[in-house]
């Protein structure tokens, strides 16, 4: 059988498979050529061995030359630009231009180049230093990260380039990617591209490995093999919480975001106020990427009013009309189709849409379904239920006090957004409403849509359980995502010269902040 | 049936119960004469429902009002000091001078103050500000904590006192504190000292509360109740594993140390130039407490020669000859010697001790093993089981290869300390040995025994799995030790008027470090 070659231990080989899969084309369902290894366990036990070896010498080396590495990855990436855009294209079905080309990409090596500055300047590591007590502390690489991407970004959460790849390289480790078997041919092109990087700079060779796929009970050892430090995971709820378990009962730390709702909150005086603008920004932010972004809105809160029904037909009448974007897969159509059909079965009322598109690949119809208050509190979970997919679900509520209950019973989200008035005439409904959402999410956005999610030392892309599994860490911004791959360490009565750089007196880069006897100070 | 009642709902009232237990006195096996109840579910739900409520209030006051509660607390604590180390000295045997009075009493009133100041200063919370985009986080409350006291420090790690109580109230979260039923009425009289001063500084009446005893399926049902925001546990790691399954499972954050035996590798040039101080340290350290703290000496490593025999020899001599001091509880006496007896079985030899001791109460002989390199590295981890009392294990390498490959070995650790000759002539053995060892160990030291954990900003109380449950988080140190019981908040383009104060352009409190575009900037 001829299949890809797997990256392991710097170099590329054949993998230890018995089956393979393809990619396919979601815009057009046509079936790609390249046949792809599902990796047998053997594989996973070379990588996590190398990646030991590798993790090793890293600890060694200054951080400069990990953060050569990240730059020449990302110059890299950019002199093959086109021809990784135009096989993510193949691949998804997204659109090159603006999408993969002119904003994907270029926030992929963005935040590259940040993670490398970020391990240049070294503040990340949070050096503490008791000087009178001569104890310090700071945070150091935790070993091997295993990283699953996601099928929705092709780049910029790739578990090979993605932003779970550049903190856990930044902060010191390697990393063993589980590229997402819906973009093979796309995450084969990027490891190339730093294992070319790797050798450029002359990092472990170890230092960046992938396999394609695995079977599930494979990807349960993986997480928990001694060898492993730390995993990140970026997908659906189901998958994640099956290795939740495995990663936590071996006492492994792992990062998961797996599933968000988004409730956006439309006040009553933003809508009497800019109704237009704020159903243009909805249509758009629903309808981006075909809703298959962990921050896509499907949840939309209103009171009832003319308004709410106003805002709701302009929807409708867009969502009619503009043609359903290619779903990733048939298995992402059908697992919509029946999310759409278990939302109506719980109560909900198709508005618009509701069945499979005609035209070419996998594509859904743009779906807007309705409900009313009363029916989401009585339902319990059913109507959170997250549809991965261009369709949303509004929820008109009769009284402000309703606005609040659903609020309370709302689970963990990765965002909550509330639209009121500029007028101020909402002011006191924002009041009631916010500190309840914003216990509810990791964050909280006003008259703005939750998608597009800024690479900022601000940012939090995380929220409560069961959006992610710890309500402290997140998953984007540089430098605080690097923390989640690292090991607090304590040097107490340690020699000088035996301590790490960062940790001496007189530290010789001089960029660094560090917290020296309660006061931050710079080099 | 009469029992001391249990606080909840800022109120002391009947506790819901079938059966009671009574604390003993263990210096002398004396049963004491109050009956404290083992609670039934009914009083977990209603602390967990009042806990809820004092959440949502403590969210609302200024953090100096908390800070106010922590002062007043350690105020009432030290005018109650006699009477509280009286009773602390019944029920589990130690000392009242220095050990109980002199020594942890004032650590657990410095803790508490500690902790105030981080509350009024603020910077704790790690705001960080995005300028430009408008992008603001902090850590905020993550809700009701659950705290579980240890038996061995009955004030400095007590759920109602102790280190995460402090750091769990300071970062603005109500605890449930479920006492140790070794010393009840201690835990008795600290919750009262506790709940006057939340009735003096106005806090809502459950922000303290406490049970003293409880059912292990109940308190599964505890830390994964909805309700609960986190859980800090201090303990077994029996009992530890199971709360941490519960826990996670549930998606709750919980902070656990439940083991360590805190390897102390002596170098031959150390013990040429200073064996009879190092053995003093060593004996010190071992028999400090009777040996019942987590950063105990529990394995001792030196290379083979006549200098670790003299050693040994010296620590077996004052072994013998001092009084065993009495054990926390009669479970504990079985539970070490059954640990001493399974160290012999797998191949340590007794070089003193190993017995049950005479005379009153529950006392262990003071017990000193030994074991070759090469048995420890073929009995996997059984020479490695923690024995909580006043036992270690000595284990002698025949070469440096040898010292190496048992690090190599170790589990994760708390503590990893390493004593070289200040002649230099251990340097290279040091540079050998040392990396290793650091990955394993929340803390390394140098010439320093483990015991003794400084609460400074830079103390790491903490280690890989399965000394602790995650690396990145200490148990000791103020203000790291707070973020474990919050959550990461983000305000996304959220008008200025309606962020916290800590995030706002212009911030009230000119104490706290914030983190600015990049830079960290106070007030």
């Amino acid at each position: 059988m001829d299949a890809a070659q797997v990256l392991i231990g710097g170099k590329w080989r054949e993998a230890n498979f018995k089956t393979t899969f393809h990619a396919q084309n979601p815009a057009t369902g046509q079936t790609l050529a390249q046949a792809f290894p599902v990796s047998e366990w053997a594989d996973c036990e070379a990588a996590v061995l190398a990646a030991g070896e590798a993790a090793e010498k890293l600890r060694t080396m200054a951080p400069e030359r990990i953060a050569d590495f990240l730059e020449a990855y990302a110059r890299n990436i950019e002199a093959s630009a086109d021809k990784i855009a135009r096989t993510a294209h193949e691949e998804t079905g997204l659109p090159i231009a603006p999408r993969l080309k002119d904003v994907e990409l270029p926030r992929t090596v963005n935040q590259l180049r940040q993670a490398a500055a970020a391990a240049r300047e070294g503040s990340w590591a949070r050096a503490t230093l008791d000087l009178e007590r001569n104890i310090r502390s700071c945070f150091e690489p935790i070993g091997p990260v295993v990283v699953f991407g996601p099928n929705n970004f092709p780049f910029a959460f790739n578990g090979i380039s993605g932003g779970d790849f550049a903190a856990a390289i930044a902060s010191g480790n390697p990393v063993i990617a589980k590229a997402h078997p819906l973009h093979p041919e796309t995450s084969r092109l990027l490891a190339e591209e730093a294992r070319k990087a790797v050798v450029e700079t002359g990092l472990p060779p170890a230092t960046v490995q992938m396999i394609y796929h695995l079977a599930n009970e494979d990807g349960l050892k993986l997480v928990s093999h001694p060898g492993v430090g730390a995993v990140a995971f970026t997908g659906s709820r189901t998958a994640g919480l099956h290795l939740k378990r495995a990663a936590e009962d071996a006492g492994k730390p792992i990062y998961l975001e797996m599933s968000s709702i988004n409730p956006v909150v439309l006040l009553p005086g933003a809508l009497a106020e800019r109704l237009a603008e704020i159903a243009q920004e909805l249509i758009d932010s629903c309808l981006a990427g075909a809703g298959q972004f962990c921050t896509s809105p499907n949840l939309i809160l209103m009171l009832e009013n003319s308004s709410a029904e106003e805002l709701l037909d302009r929807v409708a009448k867009v969502f009619q009309e503009r043609s359903p974007q290619p779903l990733l897969s048939s298995f992402g159509l059908s697992q919509m189709h029946s999310g759409v059909q278990s939302l109506v079965k719980a109560g909900a009322a198709l508005v618009t849409g509701g069945g499979v598109a005609q035209g070419a690949g996998y594509r859904h119809e743009n779906t807007l379904l309705r409900a009313t208050a009363r029916q989401f509190l009585v339902t319990g979970e059913a109507l959170q239920r997250e549809v991965f997919g261009n369709a949303t679900l509004a929820v008109v509520a009769s009284a402000p006090e309703e606005l609040q209950e659903i609020v309370g019973q709302l689970e963990g989200n990765l965002t909550g957004s509330i639209y009121s008035a500029k007028s101020r005439s909402d002011d006191a409904l924002y009041a009631d409403i916010a500190p309840g959402l914003s216990r509810k999410v990791g964050r909280l956005l006003n008259d703005k849509m939750p998608t597009g999610v800024a690479v900022s030392p601000a940012m939090n892309h995380g929220g409560p359980y069961p959006a992610t599994s710890h309500p402290g860490f997140t998953a984007v911004g540089i430098p605080a995502s690097m923390v989640r791959f690292a090991a607090l360490r304590c040097y107490d009565g340690v020699w000088q010269e035996r301590l790490p750089d960062i940790l001496r007196d007189k530290i010789a880069n001089p960029s660094t902040w560090r917290s020296i006897d309660g006061a931050w100070v710079k080099g």
